[in-house]
């Protein structure tokens, strides 16, 4: 055992919290993830910054909120003067590099305004987030005729090995077959029983793993960090075989609603009940058809995982890499009467983490839990205090999760987490409710006690999660908790001007700057 | 008459609103801008973003409110996302240069992080802020060794006519000469009431005119953007002759201020008090000294602007030529006890502004007044608007004052007006105020009834302006003003969550990016 010199940043996409053994799940079979559990320690209140990709993935790769670092939606770029995890590792002389997806948007635009010419090393990473794009593939190639689709690895991977489309991703790794040899598109639930139509060790999840692998290989002793990035179990829920029908409708713990949620719901949450997702994962049909292969698909990761987890063991990366287990939010699989993630639930929010710590000084805390706050924001710092790397105070918002770790003294911790969604880009939600594309947000505030939502433009939401865990009873309108409404108004006022935006200079600069040479000379008001 | 094609942006540095015959000082002498005034419409409600050069300028630049833009102090750059007039202007063909000063702040290390050659011409511009640098030279080259004192042209102009120093700014444009043929430092005011020591013809205000002069003329047909930038009436105090004896004591007008103020003053005002600037100022024998310098170097603009005006003219460029006429922010001056800037009063937020519109439609306008509550923010959708280029709504938080102008009818405008400081490099007051170096913000919402300042971690303050115009009375602590203090505290709360931050992406894309081809296949939720 020593200290990290490498990163393996593991994430998976759309996993929920609860679907691990090691969370609780009654059914499901993780043994690989449980034993990273046993080796570091599981965060079993970790949140993420946005229940939704692009948002979320933006604030884990920058360590900033959401309205700091200003990636409101999937398909909006990161703004050119963000840092995120490369820019503050890459200069130490360790390779960043991801494996998989990122939903890292190109800006071309701010490049081209810039004079950044997109070809050379600094126009790369910029489209690429910061990671080098050691084997970058984001999934969701919804077009047949998708452009990336034509040239990323693994659609050419795919054609190589026989399943030769335009578009393989859809064609073959996320569609099924019919009875008569029909091609099943594996964006219609009801075919989620199905195999998909490649063979396991083709399919998105074992590639991905080889590629981790490989690199990791490659690097022998030269310092890294591999962002290790599945795209499952996000929809389409496909697996392929045997994963597809690992599990059966048996293994389906029921879903977390109430016929209380109904009765006279908040606009917003009243029009997410009324989206495709949510309408058909309330039908338990569809429950029973998706979850299994959900399941699956986790199951799936798990096995490559326990492989790749047996080659970091054989060649002694378990000594000096710091490995990350999480997932970039959650899915509502028909809780609370909703489908896919966005709004303010714990199903949507809350993510599993497991942190393994190679460090000696981690030794007391292996296999343990930690209940502190802890949101997605929290990694880059980890990292960079793992790698003994100063972050910039002036930009971090997250706090290192070390101290939890090696039992160091936490002095005082955050009182609350934060995620943010702009439902802006839901088109129909937005007309509906009469919202303009810049009035469309939600910040939700959560403690151990409470949930407070904040609505632009409407009434917030107030869940009590001592006496309702399964945040069944929205209380913002029980007059008696006017003050606590009132309180976590104010909460959120603070924490919206307390946004670490002016990025340019260090607190140190601002502190000192008098006493800098250059403005000595200053003498302003003196008779 | 005809339509604008070309932008004249004048802005003098500390002028405050009042020191100027147009808008209503008893005293000094300033023909030729009210005469501007009388062509064009005089904003008698204009405000700054910022009492203070960096974030004020950053403000009129990117037409984004220092939140927005987050260069929230003199010496921090704006971020590298941040678009300039230079950006919107620059792609139609129009030359966007500067004469004068700008107090952008280059970030040589924003630009090594994007890989952004410095010597390559984007590489330029931002270190520019946008603007062409035909003639940069921002003034206050405080130390005597100042490295761009070395190499600006103004400098460079003082050494060739026979004014020889490492820092000539320092050493003759900004000193004086006492009897024993000592050098005297303009950075003491007691000197302010002797002449510089360089000709008149040589100081920066004659400079910096000939320059326009000389740009505009080179210009041809050409279309352009000048931003004619005067580094005076701000400190050091000391203008050449014969300006520095135009005026005498008996034309300096009383200071605004009243004993009550003194009692029991909010901690930050009190704060300010203590402050050189605020002490020396206090003293009548320095308002009798400098004030008389300050109008001096006013007039002397106003001369030069006479100049230049004359020379429009003679080329019929006034009759294609959009000009502005403002000022970065104010000057105490003593009143309220203070001295500099930087707070909430008018006396430092409130700026003169004058708009020439060259077109048809504004000729029923000339020589009006218009007592709209307006922004510095304004002046870059003013320009696109006269210029017909389109801005992205998604960035610019002003609004075009054409309507004004051309009587068009304006169906709602802003409620109020907000200024913003943040005094993290005041150091004395933040220490002695207990505050971190994020925790010094002051924000000041002003309509044409109140006046709200919100002062972070500190009660705000509230002046009602209709029965206390002076601002003497801060009536925050008033119990039958508490509702007062409610609305504004929700209306803050209301502006910063509605600051234009999505900037990567225009609202249109929001509003449609599901019919656009790119995300047509994907199918969420159906059965």
């Amino acid at each position: 055992m020593g200290s990290a010199r490498n990163l393996l940043f593991i994430m998976c996409d759309q996993l929920r919290w609860d679907y691990l053994s090691c969370f609780g799940h009654p059914t499901i079979r993780t043994p690989n993830i449980d034993a990273l559990a046993r080796r570091g320690v599981r965060f079993t209140n970790a949140y993420v910054q946005s229940a939704s990709c692009g948002p979320s993935r933006m604030s884990y790769y920058t360590g900033r909120y959401v309205t700091s670092h200003r990636s409101f939606g999937n398909f909006v770029a990161l703004p050119v003067d963000e840092l995120t995890l490369g820019d503050y590792l890459r200069p130490h002389g360790i390779r960043v590099a991801v494996d998989g997806k990122t939903h890292v948007e190109p800006d071309p635009t701010a490049l081209r305004q810039r004079g950044i010419d997109p070809a050379s090393a600094a126009g790369q990473l910029l489209l690429e987030g910061g990671f080098e794009p050691f084997d970058r593939h984001d999934g969701v190639l919804a077009d047949p005729h998708d452009e990336e689709a034509r040239t990323n690895q693994y659609s050419n991977f795919l054609r190589q090995h026989g399943y030769v489309s335009e578009n393989p991703w859809l064609d073959y790794a996320n569609s099924a077959l019919g009875a008569g040899g029909e091609v099943l598109s594996g964006w219609h639930l009801r075919y989620a029983d199905l195999p998909a139509r490649v063979e396991e060790r083709h399919s998105e999840t074992a590639y991905t793993t080889d590629r981790a692998i490989a690199f990791i290989a490659e690097q022998r002793d030269k310092p890294w960090c591999l962002h290790l990035s599945y795209i499952k179990p996000h929809w389409p829920y496909v697996a392929p075989s045997p994963y597809h029908q690992l599990y059966s409708a048996r293994d389906v713990v029921p879903a977390v609603k109430s016929a209380d949620e109904l009765v006279a719901p908040h606009p917003l949450y009243a029009s997410y009940l009324r989206h495709q997702a949510s309408v058909t994962f309330s039908q338990n049909a569809t429950r029973e058809r998706v979850i299994p292969t959900y399941m699956g698909m986790i199951t799936q990761i798990d096995d490559h995982l326990g492989r790749l987890f047996d080659s970091l063991e054989k060649s002694g990366r378990f000594d000096d890499t710091l490995v990350v287990f999480c997932s970039d939010h959650g899915d509502y699989l028909g809780d609370h009467h909703l489908g896919e993630k966005e709004l303010w639930h714990d199903a949507a929010i809350k993510i599993p983490l497991i942190v393994y710590d190679p460090a000696a000084q981690a030794q007391a805390s292996r296999g343990s839990t930690c209940d502190a706050l802890v949101e997605a924001i929290d990694l880059v710092p980890t990292f960079l205090d793992a790698l003994q790397v100063e972050g910039p105070v002036n930009r971090l918002e997250g706090r290192s999760l070390l101290p939890w770790i090696r039992g160091y003294n936490v002095p005082e911790w955050r009182d609350f987490i934060v995620s943010e969604f702009d439902y802006s880009f839901r088109t129909a939600t937005r007309r509906e409710l009469g919202r303009s594309v810049r009035e469309c947000r939600t910040i939700t505030l959560r403690d151990h006690k409470w949930k407070f939502i904040h609505c632009e433009g409407f009434r917030p939401l107030l869940f009590d999660l001592e006496a309702d865990p399964q945040e069944f009873h929205d209380l913002a309108q029980e007059k008696a908790l006017a003050p606590v409404i009132e309180h976590y108004s104010h909460e959120l006022v603070s924490w919206l001007r307390a946004r670490k935006t002016r990025t340019t200079v260090s607190d140190e600069f601002v502190d000192t700057w008098l006493e800098q040479s250059r403005f000595k000379g200053m003498k302003i008001g003196e008779w």
